[in-house]
């Protein structure tokens, strides 16, 4: 059965999409631990990323790099951290979260909660960083 | 001035070492979140990992998999989970957590305290399935 994130990349399901190349995708966490929580996919369904061929690996942590950049430019923030904890969806994800404190990256307290308008901005913000 | 890492590659001071390459070197984090936690550096100085190269960023991205890949042989757990949020030292570092419940990835809770022993019994086992 296709994963979430592979319904999302297919456009079964909708998405803030921010970026996207031949072999991964970017869209807005929907349960963003701060504003502008982006995640990064591979096309193909692996449930670890370290089990991603070298090449595909390769793929896709530079294209979180890239991601990354455009979220440093489009969102106040001091850095952008990264997590991957994969144990929610069986398919390999990388959170990209601006911080500004280290208190900023923590996945338990309790997640922002912002409008369908804000999502679509934060979103076209980065993607027009993206696309520069 | 050199930052802490620089000091500890350069073998100034001492570390848990468990791999090393021409361009990054890996050990034991002395205030470890869970048993195996690795930090990942690169040997340059940069303060943000993405501001790296993409060539020093794949070189430390591809390390860090081939280091992940030894710590999910060595320690038991379901995942090595990875963090980047780079405010504490001004040296870019990976770091990889053997998790196996999500909440074990938590910088908040109390640091393991583990003996010297301990600590060298850990980066040995971790060292010898790098060289495999």
């Amino acid at each position: 059965m296709a994963t979430i994130f592979s319904k999302i990349i297919a456009g079964e399901i909708p998405s803030y999409k921010v970026a996207e190349d031949a072999e991964n995708y970017a869209f807005l966490d929907i349960n963003p631990v701060s504003k502008g929580h982006v995640l990064v996919v591979p096309k193909i369904e692996d449930d670890y990323i370290f089990n991603l061929s070298d090449e595909r690996y390769v793929s896709l942590t530079l294209f979180a790099k890239k991601v990354a950049k455009a979220v440093d430019k489009a969102i106040e923030c001091k850095r952008v951290a990264v997590a991957v904890i994969g144990l929610e969806v069986p398919h390999a994800h990388i959170h990209l979260i601006p911080i500004s404190e280290e208190k900023d990256m923590d996945f338990k307290k309790p997640k922002l909660s912002l409008s369908d308008e804000e999502m679509k901005k934060i979103a076209q913000s980065i993607a027009d960083e993206f696309n520069k």
